[in-house]
């Protein structure tokens, strides 16, 4: 649709200033059969998968050149972003490296990364393969990784983005007030999940994650925790109900978890134990929040929320507190999680404005089950604003 | 479904004969947020996304050991094919480490490949964190290509892979056969394949490709020819229909192609030059059919095909005369195409039973349009079964 050629265009033009910022002159995604094995970055900048060996090339001088197979060409001029498209037939190599000697590159950006996924579309053979066409070129040594400008890019949300990740989340609040009018106790996990997913098919929306875990919900103290698919597991009165759902509508994705106590016949409230962890579920989200904002590196966001559950008696939580959000659940580098291994390199991030994340965190409540919450939030130039609408307050199934 | 357990759980008895075939100690797949980054290689072994990085160990001792973030653990054991399972919560690099020790390999093949991007899923960062995490043990320098590996796991079609091909190209004939009863003169490429793709969806099925350019519509001399979307061509008498087809049924592939002819007032059949195209095409896939047995080389399959049109006169595809097919509509090496720089590593291989190939190739009618068509066929141990009911004369819209 015309809105999506403008919005790959407004991310080239965003990619040209960050070249100019990062003092790089090129920046070369390098892919082929992308409907077998995508470029996350591809998305961004041509939003059409290709077929043969195929070379895009944004400069820092605002050039964007498409290097493709001939039966590829009709579909890359129909996006209107690549004032130069060199169709082929029999290799991509020469035309490459006739483009590069034209540009004269200070350094040639290419997407891998070891921290950022979202950065890391180059596969190892592709790099070997790049490596052979460039050899004996001036442009063999100039390879660094493109891990900057794909976070950037990527990163730092437009208007138009932002706008369709608001739209996804209003769609995800609106089912969730559905499925509190669809839920009794004596429902199965199964039958929860195939209520919510048989609206995200009639309301033809994708899925933020796959389909087989989402949502997912948690009945009680006896479902599995984690990324499963529901099971068989009965809501009963005084255990709680966790969904963690996100829809992916016009191509961005929401990311909410929400909560309800279902109550016991004779109660008006949850007991004790139910509204102490949400209120400390809450607090520390606030607590988090409170940290985010520009310049924020990511593993501070993450103690301030981690802090307050351990200082509240709870275990801390085995996952990051936030992650990206956008195109897909997991929006790429920088993650508000701690300096563990695997977040490494992506903890240490700082925060941008633009950037939108999740704030997510849970502990278990014996014998009642899990407590769980998850906002979306947009990062500005002075801190934060919410997209979704908090959960302030436990919510009921009666 | 328990058929995709059995599926996943016949893939990895293969791979463990494979290995032994080649000798080779263990095969690893290292993967992470796969939903952002898919592994080709990973739907055959397990069939689900991982979120941390990830390993999955296939040795050919038959030992199938899946090192994976510990909310992902309930996901893997669902698939019951994993013997081990090792939920790690900090870092996955301590427990493969210790893994790779107990299994103390001869090679260690990784998912990389310059020919085939079907075995080519280990991303460049990925490369670089593997090597780190092995970085002064003796699996650091025995790390070697799984593309002779993958090849065969994913060439090879099991019998139950063999009977989904089978149903996805049952259901795409029987779409044709709509088409052919919808189609008047008159109509767009857009009305033709939007009934075609309102079909699939009432039905419930997948794209073989992206949905944008499935199927690809052909009306006469003036539509674009290769992966277009279609367009607002109309259809006219005295023109050819052209339609390429694949639709994803049970997770397999179809991938076909048809051709009509629209015959003007008065006309009984198609003119000269027309028919003389469809016999030069078919002709063609007869003379490549001919010579697709197990041990041809892919390029010699092509040869002929392409041999018989340029002696008949016609300039010779820009393309491969087939590919294989299953998962996906491309599924990996090995490619009946010539020796191109772009078909180099893919076109000497050799065809091996329980390959799925299909046979594809067109030439241009002048003022009448497209004619091309595609078969798909099976390689048994002693030739080829067609497994598409070939179209062996020109149909008509009348």
């Amino acid at each position: 649709m015309m809105d999506d050629k403008l919005l790959i265009q407004e991310k080239l033009s965003q990619a040209t200033e960050i070249l100019e910022e990062l003092d790089i002159d090129v920046w070369l995604t390098f892919v082929r059969e992308t409907q077998l094995q995508p470029d996350p970055a591809l998305e961004l900048i041509l939003g059409a998968d290709m077929t043969w060996h195929s070379a895009f090339l944004v400069s820092r001088t605002g050039q964007h050149i498409a290097i493709i197979g001939q039966f590829d060409a009709e579909h890359v001029r129909s996006v209107e972003a690549y004032a130069e498209i060199v169709p082929y037939d029999e290799g991509i190599g020469v035309h490459l490296r006739a483009a590069l000697d034209r540009l004269a590159p200070n350094k040639i950006a290419v997407n891998y990364s070891e921290s950022d996924v979202a950065a890391d579309g180059l596969t190892h053979g592709m790099y070997l393969t790049l490596r052979k066409y460039l050899a004996g070129t001036p442009h063999a040594d100039k390879l660094i990784s493109a891990e900057q400008i794909i976070r950037a890019v990527r990163g730092r949300k437009s208007a138009t983005e932002i706008q369709r990740v608001r739209q996804a989340i209003a769609t995800t609040e609106e089912l969730f007030d559905e499925v509190e009018l669809f839920v009794q106790p004596g429902m199965s996990q199964r039958q929860i999940a195939d209520f919510v997913q048989g609206r995200i098919d009639a309301l033809g929306l994708g899925y933020a994650w796959p389909k087989a875990h989402n949502p997912i919900v948690t009945c009680g103290p006896h479902s599995a925790v984690g990324h499963a698919a529901p099971g068989d597991v009965i809501l009963e009165k005084g255990h709680t109900l966790h969904l963690d759902l996100g829809v992916k509508e016009n191509s961005y994705c929401s990311d909410i978890q929400r909560m309800w106590y279902v109550l016991k016949d004779g109660e008006t409230a949850a007991p004790a134990d139910v509204q102490h962890a949400f209120d400390v579920v809450y607090g520390a989200i606030k607590a988090g929040e409170s940290y985010l904002r520009p310049g924020a590196l990511g593993w501070q966001v993450d103690e301030a929320a981690r802090d307050f559950i351990v200082d509240n008696g709870f275990p801390e939580y085995k996952h990051a507190f936030g992650h990206l959000l956008g195109r897909s659940a997991h929006d790429g580098a920088t993650v508000l999680g701690p300096r563990w291994e695997r977040y490494l390199g992506v903890c240490e991030l700082a925060v941008e404005p633009g950037n939108i994340f999740t704030l997510e965190l849970h502990v278990l409540v014996p014998d009642r089950g899990m407590m769980s919450l998850e906002e979306d939030v947009l990062v500005t130039e002075d801190g934060i604003v919410y997209l979704s609408t908090p959960q302030r307050a436990l919510r009921y199934i009666r």
